[in-house]
């Protein structure tokens, strides 16, 4: 079996029951159970469930994914960074989170820094780097440019992700997953528009073999 | 009948001959002509043409575009900014220029400023400020961000042109026309992929127009 | 900081205190801020929260935007015409004309002059040159034919707006926008499908830097 | 067996001896048939060998389709306009009256019409509505609006034709194409991307029904 | 002015408030006008508008469009044949009645023929025949294979009107579409999917000329 | 190891020093070997290079295929019938042929029998019904109407490969894979565009099973 | 008439009052019908009506696809095993199985086998060989993996079915298709997204040819 | 500025003599450079350059890219692994291994591993474990399974790279790249299609990280 990657059910195609079914099944076996894509009329159906069962939850901004664990989570993995380019990013980018500290790693996040003006990433880049964080995860929206721009800064690997923001031509992510590609920018690589699990699933993978080796 | 638009030859989609008969015909009723995207067999076939007719001809760079002319033309309008970001899009960008100074206005032009490193492209934007051009042309393939980054920066308007470099998903410049339909930064418009006549021409119009006003 | 541009919300993807927050922050440090795209059910509700907080609100007819602003907006920049093709047409043009009056221009309006007969574009082109309006913004969506058209016409700079209007083959702004950019008319460029605010933006751009010139 | 419409063999995916194969076998048992989309190499291959069968051969000017025939064809049928936008739409207008003239149509042909200037297409407009055409065929590339207008312009339907001409995004007559589909002006049917055979033979088809009503 | 169109709203981009006072100024000079597509919730209330105005109503069986008109409305135009293949289609051919009918012509229509075996198409087809329509609408989704069969079995201008029914691959009416303009079988034209409209203003059109030949 | 599935060798991405080595390298241990989508230029180096090692070949009238075999082929497994719409398919049917060979399958094929008239359908289609076939392979270009109207008139599978026949909207294959999906004649699934080598497998695949079963 | 096939109602598009005067008219001649597709509140309006009319029915699991049903049907048809990859594929799965049912198929099903982990595939297809299926339909969604898989592992002919499970880039199943068209594992045919109907069309009719042989 | 990447020229769009001149001015500030996507024609002549410079040159099987550097370069880095499904994904894989080699990575490559059976990839990624490989790249093209797989079997890092191999729909890559982005296997992020510069930057920035780390 792998280390560490948690279980995680798609919630958007599925029923209530079905879920509730599945939740409780993984957790006899596993101590934590992410659940993402929760429907809105679902999502505190989830919370009450969980609280009923006195499964602790963690929640994320704007997000509709939570995290389920039994045993509180130790951050004893590597370090992720996690960078939104506009608000509007930050529910893709919290699902990163939560997918990451499921996987124990410490986040060190910076929202709503790529949009108004460049000047806004300096600092939040610099401190990263002081954190030694393995990985860089950016969700961008609209054309996307943020992970380019961060890419070419940095020679920490980043992780684009594409976010469904904006409309015309290229929406729903079209456009910033096509800008993602072809970047020039040497350390990027991406995954699917909205895609804040597997984004959070390869950057953990990467900080905690950077720590395994360390230690 | 407009003022100051030259004809331009469409030459992609006609016979040598075709074209030789439109130049003549043009030049008995205008001072200047342009031809654009001349196939690679018929471009040498036009200069040899205009030189056996004492047409003088002005090239560009890595361009399939010529302009021809009788009389010398003079740089009375307004200035043009011309900026490329790698060196496989200058041929658009000179289309652009031949373009503009058809039209009279005088360029100043800065090419490869966008891929090596975000720091070459201050000084040629300084400059094209201390010139106070009224307008700024930015031709980018791939990911095409050079054009949101200048838009963010100045506050004279600017045309994107997105070129058909890059490969892969978003090839053929598709990347970048959505990459600046979709970017946030307020003072951008676009023209077509690889259309450096369609940039130049409204560009001149612009700097022209503004010219007239201060005069 | 760049000149006359203001702060733009984009609240599609905003909760409505989100909105509120930001609209309370810009509005300490500029006079004005636009809100577009507002859902449906946000719209009344911001309309009530500017009431409560004494700010004036300026609305546009069928449009999702709202421009809020402290003390009274002068007109002191640039002149711009808008046209729109059709009465569907008119919320996306109107947002266009809240930006051009945010960045201080008067504006020339003439709606759904494209569709019915050619004849209704003759009498309002005419008073946008009598007015010397430095930019047209042409609003269309179909097959978007009006703006290729007035651009034809005129020797002022075109900003073609493609909207979101029509069905089937093409649809959602998609045929427009094809049309706009293969246009073979000097002097055209475009922004993205609907995007009334990137047009707003670079024609007040080149209306205001062609005042400067002549003052 | 349908009236009047003539075999038409498709050359492009035929190797030289399969086409030579069914020329032969169709011109048995019919007076005329025509040979489209025939590759450069191909042409004057077919050329010669009618001339040693002693077919004569009808052609089109930049056309790669041909028409042969063995008795001379009559054009006792009804007429059919064909129009252009620009020189490079010439060769599939041509395709169109091949096919036409195949089926006993008189053509009234006006071409390279459409885009230096609004002002020449009514002289040839109104000679065709005097020679009375029962069907015009508008053939036009780039935003192909030259359809569009005609069809606002009479009341006599009219077939597009979207070329290939144009290049960037809508480029091979996609932006044409969904130009056309989404006109909103009445009277306006199209067939394919350069298929000159299918708007040919609908053309006739209308002109030739009209006429037998008449008689 | 164009003879025997009729003005049509498009009102699925329109408030019920703008349609209401664009009929009421339609119907001031014309004897009839078109609503279509309109949105459910303003069906009923333009059904008791027209009441309350005694205005005469004519609906179209599953369809979203209205035929208003003043005095009775006469059918001495041509014939016009309307076919579709299932009976999901028949919302879109009803359309394309209403428009033929405020144009003068008498309607002969075959419904749900198309799709559940080939044997249902011959009577209808013999019936049109003996009627002497002068075009035939054909109105199909999925994969439209009845425009290209009805078109290859007559010699009388068939119009292909591609229904938005079907779903997966080529859904939309975007197969039917495809398949349509790939159609080999000469005769066929198409307007833009489920565009019942233009059908039926072009056949009206075509049919009309015939009759008026004839006389 | 599946049983009866040859080696394919995919020739179009491979170097002729490549396909040669995989040739004898597969012939150790197997009777035959298919190579398909040879590049014209490699063709008949391979026809050479197989006569020298003593090789039977075996050929595909049109196509770039080629059937390699030691010691004969028996033809002891089910039948299959293949049919195409027009000439232009009958290099993918053959393709189609040669894999069912080689899976010791008995092919009856009708070629060229869609296009041009209904009629010619019916009399092969008897055949293949008298000979037992297990499957029908049907190959279609264009709008691939063939696939479904067969379908829709056995009760044998059928294997619809779209061809890349035609051009404009829906080319390459594109109409035909869309309609053929679309089709709502029950009894059809598909392969991709001009896959000769799938149908051929999977048909094999179906008639050998059916016999197995017999015997 | 062809063997077997029994009617299928495909309900999305059309009023629950249509629906049942088709159900009613289907069931006077035939002992089953299927209906597809059913929208949600018209589901329990059928069941409803059937029990009234004393119709057996047979629902399927997360489906909407109803098989109504006068005399008991018996299995005596050949069998055919069905596969999903997750969860979320199991209604589309469920449709399958309905139409195979009706067509006299046993079916042997094993749902949510390929997503978590490989090793759960092995038992279930050790089951479907031993119980000696004629056909297995795979129904997977994301990126369709499943149905390759299985197709290489067995010489059963392989229907897949993409499932429209999935968002971003390839959503609503176009990345499952892709893959399923592009997959170089021979024996496999595919139908449209989610389309259990046809799927399950072709595999009972394969199976049920297989089993009159062996007969 | 950043550590360890060298400077890539993009040969694609560049004329050979632009090629050495930008060769030249690197090679005078770095050690190496890498030129990708070399057209055939420059080829030996970039070969022929280095050697009269004496500069050393290391190559790629199949592959349009080469590493020209002066010093030898020391694998002191990382270990990265690179594996093909397919004999035709070996170019793009060689890219990657120069790039990775330029940035002083030790590569281990495992080529032609995907297509032909499962069973061939467990050799090859046990040695990958075992040489403790840091980050694995995939290169795969038609459905582009591999990716998929070797991600689910490991805990390292995969960067998956669609290679442009197949045809029909999904063809160039297209079917590879939606397959990758729409896996539900964790510890996958992808680069652009062919895109082994973009892979191989990545991987070697992500080993050489860890190594540092480790150190
Ligand atoms: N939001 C998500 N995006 C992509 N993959 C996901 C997501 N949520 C769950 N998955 C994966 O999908 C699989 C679950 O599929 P299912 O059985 O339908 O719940 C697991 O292997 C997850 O790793
Ligand atoms: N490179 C170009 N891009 C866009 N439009 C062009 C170009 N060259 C010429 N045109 C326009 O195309 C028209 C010429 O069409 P034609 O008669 O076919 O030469 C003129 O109106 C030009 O303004
Ligand atoms: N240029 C063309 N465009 C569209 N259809 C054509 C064309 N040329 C021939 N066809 C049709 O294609 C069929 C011939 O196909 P084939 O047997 O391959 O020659 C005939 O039915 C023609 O009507
Ligand atoms: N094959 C390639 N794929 C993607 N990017 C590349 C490739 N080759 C070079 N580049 C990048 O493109 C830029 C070179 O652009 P140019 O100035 O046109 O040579 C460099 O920053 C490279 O990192
Ligand atoms: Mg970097
Ligand atoms: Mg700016
Ligand atoms: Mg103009
Ligand atoms: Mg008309
Ligand atoms: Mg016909
Ligand atoms: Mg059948
Ligand atoms: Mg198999
Ligand atoms: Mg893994």
């Amino acid at each position: 079996k792998r280390r560490g990657i948690p279980e995680v059910i798609f919630a958007e195609t599925k029923e209530i029951d079905e879920i509730k079914k599945i939740v409780k099944k993984t957790l006899e076996k596993s101590n934590s159970v992410i659940i993402s894509r929760i429907k809105k009329k679902d999502y505190t159906k989830i919370l009450a469930f969980a609280k009923k069962l006195k499964i602790t939850i963690k929640t994320g901004k704007n997000s509709s994914t939570l995290l389920l664990f039994k045993k509180p989570i130790t951050f004893h993995g590597g370090r992720v960074g996690i960078l939104t380019a506009g608000t509007s990013d930050i529910g893709v980018a919290e699902e990163s989170r939560l997918m990451c500290e499921a996987m124990n790693c410490k986040c060190i996040t910076g929202y709503d820094v790529g949009v108004a003006g460049i000047q806004r990433i300096f600092p939040i880049l610099k401190k990263m780097i002081k954190e030694d964080v393995d990985c860089i995860i950016v969700a961008a929206g609209m054309e996307g440019a943020l992970a380019t721009l961060v890419s070419s800064m940095v020679d920490i690997p980043v992780i684009g992700i594409p976010t469904s923001v904006g409309y015309g031509y290229g929406e729903k992510g079209i456009a910033a997953l096509a800008s993602m590609l072809q970047s020039c920018s040497l350390g990027l690589s991406v995954v699917n528009i909205d895609n804040g699990i597997a984004a959070g699933g390869i950057a953990a993978n990467i900080a905690n073999r950077s720590i395994r080796k360390k230690n």
